[in-house]
């Protein structure tokens, strides 16, 4: 087996909304949980941004599947590696809007206070997702 | 603007055969020359392994599209990574069949004598499909 | 002299129960007193997975014989390495059920919350093990 | 999937002479090239010195058989690692004898003229051997 | 998207006073905001020396514009590159006289007491400039 | 003194033809021969790419008149640092348009065979001019 | 002049005990004060192991002379090298008998519970005496 | 500017007493002000060793004017390097009496307990004056 | 021993003419062969630059003797530190105008044609001196 | 078994000449081959330099011998270290007079082309010593 993070960004569709995107986050936990995937969903009114990790044959099934859904369109892969560790064991999909936390946070990786993940490399896609969690360890787990 | 390199592997289905594949390539080489992606297509009866190099958001594009197409299943995701120069700058996708070069190579990276990819860890698929170009350079670009 | 450390993974055979491992734990701690190895046993209702460490030959003395053994099979050599100091130098041979631990730890490690030693690598086998070794410091001595 | 390399040392049994090891290195590389299994084997009057290395599973079930194998005694691993790519790919067990090659390459490594590969450490065992077969390279197939 | 950081010193114009100082300061907080530009000022009655950093093509536009500004002279370079993450998130621009900190703080990278940035390497002005906000963390956005 | 690298790249104006690019050339030649700076201009109809390299107040100097030149636009600084040794010192200002000597070395760096340099990292606009240099090496003082 | 750091091990001779020991030590530390050396010697009935420093034509002098010292035999040197800072500057010569700290120490680095320094490589050794200093570095100083 | 860290040492004259000492750094305390030099003077009553930092130019030419001084013989210098930061901004000449701290810190960087500057390393001086002005921080300012 | 580096620059004083620099470089050989020091003169009508190898002592002590030589001024010391191994063992003395060789060299390392040791680092000064030495090494013993 | 290398050098006594070092050679030699020593001994009218390696507890108890040796005195141990290879696999003890080689090598390594082994470091030892044999490989084995 090979573990493996994969980091992508997408864009909301237009009829993809709040009742949608918590739907998505409900039926992935169920799915996740069962597929040993974990991870992290950031996602503000235009933008999605997912941290998956979990078996590489797997991450490959679910990531072809996320890229192919509707609600969200320019999926756009950012970061992807072999990993010996997961991140985030504890969390089968964590979940925070980051202009929740703070806007300092957006500013530090993008050029304007609205988060913009398509300018990113991979590093600061980490890094900033890393960050995200950190700030909000203590309420992720609480529902949408 | 961010170059990206990506390694995956798939099957054949049932139903691709060489014409299917000579189809493939030359729609291939076709399209990513009009898309400024270049690369390496290696295949044998049962295996595709391609190395595609180009604009981050056109080789997303082009991976979801090649991850959706029948012709091929079990699409896995072996390596991925920013680069500031390619590999095959030359090549719009270039073409080789390990078998014809040589079994050591295969045996050099793979349990058998049996190309399989699946087992390849991103290094090893890397380093493999260099190995390949290396040896095929004088033949690589003859038609099939 | 050289010293090295070796970790493995097997599966308990089908007549390899609780009293059979609490008679191999005891005969063990014993043994590898005489003998100057230390070590941890990690077992869960399918799966060892133990690390040892001592002088070069009686490590490979006492691997083959433990890979010989009929209460379990399907031995694995996960990690081998000489070292010039002992990890678990207080314990002759200390003893952890992962799942006792928590559950995040193996999901850390491995593609489902089910420990599968089989899938890890040699540097995620040394890492699982002295994470577990950690979490339990305090409890480790505790009988079965 | 995961490569690796295994080398170990071991004294030849009493009743083992040359029709012997004519005969096991027969029967090994019929074997080896089934299950994708390459190396090089040294031996003297007194010694075995092995490096064998293909898929993780294999090479631990060879590696039990071997060193259970009465043919030789006093077994002891020297060095073991994951590998991304084989050093022996073109040969399914190459076989040399050192004394045969210089007397130097011996007492590079060791404390005497006579081969004592349980002096060796791991570096030493992966130095020697690949010193061994650079200089036998050209004749290293031919029949014992 | 490429985020970079630039560090530039010069002199005040003879014409340029404090009031002078005050309304660059306002206005480049209010077009920086706007720009997603943030940055560090420093200015004692001889020298600017200040800290830019946001998009790439922003950064250079803003550039050849402060360069250009009558307000200031002998405009110099000391140190450019791209970056992931920004220092100074929090300010639109910060401001600091160095000699309200401390004289070490300038005798630190100076050949004396008074300021003279155009003897400083990159590094020195990089590392200069980070001392200094670390001392004034607090007051920073107190108004001039 | 401290010796410094920069490059940028820029749009040509409107009116800005082979006639004007002669001309900033053998001016530019006469006066970097004066001041003491030495480098490399690679040009196709639409954007100019510079490398100058010399004293740090003179290159500062130098760059903000060329960012001010009306005979081109959008000038984005791409690359900057100190170095201790030029790389072209025996040229005042060498001149290459990358078209003429190879589209692979284009496609190699941007992603379509249109040399687009804004879309470069320092990184890769420094290994780009530098491989410009290589080739034509024996041509480069030729005059246009 | 040059400071180099020397430990070697030996075994003590049958009519070396416990006043004799004593002895050493008294004169050793009157004979090291007065010749710049420091360091720290351990001790069980068996063995010596001893860790000496100073001006490296004086440590050779001494090592010499202690070992053709009746008093012990077979002095192997176990590690050798220069150093720019003492380790032992506080101590002409520490004494700590090994066993009196902690049997872990010892299993540490041996293959059993009994001190075995022939075993140890120079790292191991450098090792061991500087936790065993560590150890009773309070108590070091007290007389035997 | 370049900035450099000098140290050196030297053997007191037979007529330079206490006295002389106590002028030297008094008129060193008012010209190093002047000329932007800072560092930290040690001696006892037999060597000078002294740490002195600026501008390259003005510490070249102050050595030079030390080293000519009668008050001293046998100048040796023992480091010289380029910095970008002062070690000793606050103090124009801190001053301190190594024997007056602790016997230890001599004898850890010398043979004996008498400090012997002339015998240092490069490295060995530059730890040495470190240790002692870590030592003194508090009382170094105290006139002697 | 230790024996060191030096490099300086200076400039030759009004009076100082070939014919003062032709007895300075035969005394300099002849009074060096017997001290032991060996390096490289460079000279044009301003500057010197000279690299002196050998004995820490003695080099310091004939640096203070040049330093204090009224046929140059302005005396600057640019790099200085131990070394192991002489770069010019086979020269008591070598000499070389660094404009007879190639005015390349110069700029590659100075603002202008005209050689500016003051300008340069120790990385600079020490790489300059070893190109000039590099390209004269045929001719370089020949007299002035 | 640990294989070392250890570098000393002596004074030759009074009372030896060149045919006390003849004998020491071919005694050397004939005992070196019994017990699996190999090196290097240089030698000129005042001083010994060898080279030796081997088994460690062999070699500390031929250093030892050697040391209490009335036909040199001074002994100094110069450099001294584990291996796993040795560097004179081929000489039982090789010899040389440096004198003979070239006084360029001496003065590389020592102040004067006078051979001055005690003011060595352990790396100029090591280095100076594969110098010499680099140089006289051809002829080293001729006798005396
Ligand atoms: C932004 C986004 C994130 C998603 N994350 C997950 C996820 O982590 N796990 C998951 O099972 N499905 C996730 N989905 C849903 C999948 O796209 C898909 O609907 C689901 O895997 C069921 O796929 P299937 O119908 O092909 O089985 C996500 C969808 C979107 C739009
Ligand atoms: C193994 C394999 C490799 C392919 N490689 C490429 C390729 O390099 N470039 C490309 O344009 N299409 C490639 N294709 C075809 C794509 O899957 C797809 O048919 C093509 O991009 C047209 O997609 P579209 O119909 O979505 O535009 C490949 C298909 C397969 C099965
Ligand atoms: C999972 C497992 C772990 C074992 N660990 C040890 C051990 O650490 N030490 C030990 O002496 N025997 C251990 N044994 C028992 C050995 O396999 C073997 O029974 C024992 O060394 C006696 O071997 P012998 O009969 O060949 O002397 C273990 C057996 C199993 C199945
Ligand atoms: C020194 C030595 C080396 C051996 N090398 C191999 C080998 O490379 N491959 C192999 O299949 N068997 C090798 N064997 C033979 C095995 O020990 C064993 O006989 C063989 O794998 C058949 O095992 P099995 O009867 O358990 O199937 C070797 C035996 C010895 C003594
Ligand atoms: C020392 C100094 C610093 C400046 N910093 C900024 C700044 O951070 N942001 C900004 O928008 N303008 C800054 N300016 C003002 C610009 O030079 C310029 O006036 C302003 O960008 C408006 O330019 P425009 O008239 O070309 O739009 C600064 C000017 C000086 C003299
Ligand atoms: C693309 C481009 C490159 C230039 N390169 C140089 C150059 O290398 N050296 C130079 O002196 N002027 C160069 N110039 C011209 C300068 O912009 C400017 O005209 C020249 O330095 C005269 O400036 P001044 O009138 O301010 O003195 C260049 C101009 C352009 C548009
Ligand atoms: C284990 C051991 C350790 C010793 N350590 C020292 C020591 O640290 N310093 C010392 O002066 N002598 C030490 N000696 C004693 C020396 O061997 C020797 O007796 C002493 O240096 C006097 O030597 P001399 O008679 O040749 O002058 C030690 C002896 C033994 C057996
Ligand atoms: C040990 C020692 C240290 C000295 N340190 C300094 C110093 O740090 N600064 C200083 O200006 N002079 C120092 N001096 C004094 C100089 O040698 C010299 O007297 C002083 O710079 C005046 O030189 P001038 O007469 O050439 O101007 C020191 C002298 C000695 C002996
Ligand atoms: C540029 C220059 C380089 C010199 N190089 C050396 C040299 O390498 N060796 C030397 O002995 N003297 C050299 N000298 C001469 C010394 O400055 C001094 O005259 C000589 O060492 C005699 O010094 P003394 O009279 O103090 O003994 C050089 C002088 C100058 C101006
Ligand atoms: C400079 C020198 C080098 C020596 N080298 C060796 C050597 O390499 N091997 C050796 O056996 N004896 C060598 N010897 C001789 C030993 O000192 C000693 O005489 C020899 O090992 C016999 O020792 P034993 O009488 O204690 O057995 C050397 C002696 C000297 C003075």
């Amino acid at each position: 087996m090979t573990m493996v993070r994969l980091i992508y960004t997408s864009q909301l569709s237009d009829n993809c909304g709040v009742p949608e995107v918590r739907s998505i986050l409900k039926a992935a936990r169920v799915n996740n949980q069962k597929i040993g995937v974990t991870g992290l969903l950031c996602y503000d009114p235009t933008h999605f941004m997912q941290w998956i990790e979990g078996e590489r044959n797997i991450i490959s099934r679910l990531y072809h599947s996320i890229a192919a859904d509707p609600r969200h369109t320019n999926v756009v892969l950012l970061d992807y590696g072999e990993i010996f560790q997961r991140e985030f064991a504890k969390w089968s999909m964590a979940y925070v809007n980051p202009g929740d936390v703070s806007q300092d946070i957006i500013l530090r990786y993008c050029s304007s206070i609205e988060l913009n993940p398509y300018s990113m490399s991979a590093e600061a896609a980490r890094s900033f997702m890393l960050d995200i969690a950190q700030m909000k360890r203590s309420t992720l787990d609480s529902d949408i």
